[in-house]
């Protein structure tokens, strides 16, 4: 880490500073120029709080010169990693293509789902029992019946599942889930991470809707800072001035993601988009760009054939889109 | 709420999502145009999943007309909402000066940094005891025991105290707190918002970094849906491409609050910019736009005079800022 | 176009409005409902200033049914418009390899480039002669001599020539261009859009760094609507608050452009990511979500081996990127 | 300016980078780190090609210490400058109430606004002839009609007239003009801003939508570079996710603007609201913050009162706000 300092700066305020930074472990190297004073701090730098230093006084500006996180750091553990949930794999060149609906409804809507998604290639089962809504007066989800009913789409097709939680006290309801999605708005409920951290079990990490890579990041350090390495990173959308699609997907994630950390990366065009007849295009496009696994949205309603044109896929264009991943996968 | 359907849908499609409409309660006026089909939705549209209406494939855009947000609506309560906690009142005409430290530090700090605020016109007394930080490895707040230190502040100095949660489990250690607040990241923990909203303790909620307006009063919904109506709303900046300040603190947010809403505004100049050298401008700036409170960091700390020059003000500096933002109340 | 009136209008002042609505030509439907009146306007509504419709007293706010471009508007023109320029064609199954330096330096140097590409697969040369720098102390191109050994290169090898326009006042220069490129900077630049309308050359638009995909769209109507339909739109990232690579290449305007809009669409990843070594990445990406053609910096500086690790690929690098873009574009 | 070199620098990189720096008149101070290696540039770096140097292979990152503006920088001009219009003057305590209409459309209406404004304090009359509007459909300003307008409504008041350039081409009709307005999409059109640095008249410099305050601080360089440092620079909202108001007004840039350059820095509430009734707040808390002057829109149309409601304000309203305004001043 790398402190400049403000012409004008006194000895003694720079003294003050350089014991205030030694008591905090640091080795502190002093380059007197002729506009600036340069401090190189040397150590476990991770510890440092950087908005505190960038904001004295005496500071112009505090500069990293290495990343926050260690644990999800590709330079301490250049080796890919795979994580494995129930018979999938992903990571180090395991491809996990996991789908369904939005929201689990029935038994027999999301055991249809299942049965057609994995007819299609698919390797995992998603779906929401506790759904994020931003108002209260919104359907929020069939809670503790819904982790029940994806079980026994899980039996009968064999396919691990992929849920999300919204409280750390239903954690043990989580028993036979297989990955546990951490949503968007709960990126940093460092409460909830810190627990999932104490779990073996495999997390799927969304990005938050304004937050940058490096946050992303340090976020998975919080899990794996508790002991839990299982950790998929998920691509999603961030808010930007468009508002033509629901969120901009910033696909340019999957190849930074896969420079800075070890960790495999998945991406979400559904949530991404919000629009059905984007998904294929952007299902590829992640693809090409290096992600490790695709996470779709696909609804099997034939009573309420309206929904087909929500940001959900039908199986059929679900069978497409995978078609036209393989496809792409294999000319790479 | 008002629906509008693409050139080319069938009868049977227009008939058929009619019909599903209808089974959510709601009365359907369709009116045919050349070009397209609108329907006027009638009856209590705030259980309509605008996002998913939005996506169907023949629906070309969806319009709200009233707002998704009721007991926050000022339609419906068209009267200022007053906050009491403790011996303070916020909205309706009352003004609240918040003050304190980033952190509770120590007994002495918090002792000391609450009687100069008082001394300078806070009414009430802030201080972290949890706090959310981006690294596991960064400091975490004193927890428990701070809480204990700004109850023992507040029964030295009489202010009332202001300090976050961040896990709905601590809930209990928060008895002696006058106002709990909710910080930006998790203002869509929508659990942590329902408990509260069981509470009948006075909650500071603060805008989310990426979170439009319509979504922090739906936020603020949570609370008041399970019966609470104790709310402030804190405008504490959004993150958007400027870099110069920490994040560029949105005071249009204070008008069009009051213009939506009955809960009172304040704004948090110290966070918002990260600079201790803008805290004043814009606490004025914000008293202009009509506030009804600020939050200003304010830190003691004799022995480290570097730290002066932080986001926090020195109680000199706080005083000066609380003249001046009189002086404006006055000239208003 | 719909007009949404507030609840408390009058009759006099609903009156008004429509009166001076029926003043521009406009059919209006008028239903009342319990809540709000609805106002349909039918005719050209692409010449009604929605701002200032959206911001009378009375209006709750206007919704426009139909796009405000017309002549860019694959509604009333659904086939693909193919570009052509010199040699090369772009659009309805034609890809265009534009590539090229970030600059025009020498005539070794461009020449040197445009057989390098040409070999690997270019069918466009691009380079910079007049370069807009956000500083005036940097360096502002080579002008007027630039353009002169960008047609050298052109004699060399055939490729047809990309290059940018800052000033109306140079367009004489621009005679052996083949397609001139309007800047991000300069995308609302509405006196030079109407100017290059005037001509019959091929325009390359590029999207502005804050700029909507619609506004995009009504950019390329300010050329079309003085007579000139040869675009190519462009994506080059947008500005957000990630800050870990330029700017946010914002992929999914490749197939909303292509629902949208019957002009090619080309991406360009190097200004996008500012990082060479996401380059290959993006534009595989690219590729896969549809795009018509890439616009990638390739330098070749034998003496200044440095720069090897700029945005510019070298022309081993850019083989790379052209082979692995073929084999995508095979297996879609 | 700071160059951060990666681990695994060879010493033949380092000297060839060394050797291209020192080409560009810089001193390099190098300190090799166990980790790094760090270069400090010292000269005039304001002509470093920064985006470039950045791109480096291996470059880790680099750090401006200087501001690369000069002229514009407070730190070589530390007494605020004062431009001077016609009557007029603004900043180092001048303050400047500028206000008119959005277009100019008659004599009548320019004339009869121009009184109601003198007469409520406005120093300056704005009034648009050429207008940029995002559609090539819509009313795009009288033109040089416009401008005569505004010079007979300055015979008639006194009152210096502001009015904004689109073209180089049409600069000799801005003769009589006092102060020449380049918007907001103009910012970044540099051939533009070089023309106007050749003359002396006063130029109000707006800032881009989604252009840093360092970037407009750049552009008032190009500007001043030429020759020309009568320049305003005004703050009028940046584009943000939020919709609810048409911009985000970003009132920190006052504080900022005058911490880093010498110039004046003025605030349009009304387009960076787009909401007449979020005018009267967001000028007065401009104010506070330190504005030296405003720019209200101010409409006077008895025949067409619909219009009451728009960004604009009537003249009753502008009154208004005019009397806050000094108030605030006078507390301040």
């Amino acid at each position: 880490m790398i402190a400049i300092l403000k012409n004008g700066t006194t000895p003694e305020q720079k003294n003050h500073l350089i014991q205030w930074l030694k008591k905090q472990n640091l080795d502190v190297h002093v380059s007197e120029g002729k506009q600036v004073t340069i401090l190189g701090l040397v150590g476990d730098t991770s510890r440092v709080d950087m908005e505190l230093l960038c904001s004295l006084e005496i500071v112009e500006s505090v500069k990293r010169v290495s990343e926050p996180f260690k644990q999800a750091n590709r330079k301490f553990h250049p080796k890919d990693t795979i994580v494995e949930a129930g018979s999938a794999r992903i990571g180090g060149g395991y491809f996990a293509m996991i789908a369904g609906p939005c929201s689990v409804e029935s038994e027999e809507q999301i055991v249809a789902v299942a049965k057609a998604v994995k007819e299609s290639g698919a390797t995992m089962l998603r779906g929401g029992a506790f759904k994020p809504r931003t108002s209260p007066y919104a359907f929020q989800g069939m809670g503790p019946e819904g982790l029940r009913l994806l079980e026994l789409a899980k039996q009968e097709t064999g396919l691990p599942i992929v849920t999300e939680i919204m409280n750390i006290n239903t954690l043990e309801l989580f028993d036979n889930v297989d990955v546990i999605q951490v949503g968007a708005r709960n990126m940093q409920n460092f409460d909830l991470l810190k627990e999932l951290g104490k779990t073996k079990k495999a997390i799927l990490l969304k990005r938050g809707l304004a937050n940058t890579l490096q946050e992303l990041l340090m976020s998975a350090e919080y899990i794996m800072s508790e002991g839990n390495e299982n950790i998929i990173l998920c691509e999603r959308g961030i808010r930007t001035f468009e508002t033509y699609t629901r969120n901009t997907m910033d696909l340019s994630a999957i190849p930074v993601l896969h420079e800075l950390s070890h960790l495999p990366v998945v991406a979400d065009p559904s949530h991404a988009t919000g629009k059905s007849r984007l998904v294929s295009s952007m299902a590829c496009a992640a693809v090409a760009a290096g992600a490790d696994g695709l996470m779709i949205e696909v609804h099997n309603d034939p009573e309420h054939a309206l929904c087909d044109g929500a940001q959900s896929l039908t199986p059929a264009q679900f069978d497409d889109v995978s078609r036209r991943v393989r496809a792409i996968r294999e000319a790479l």
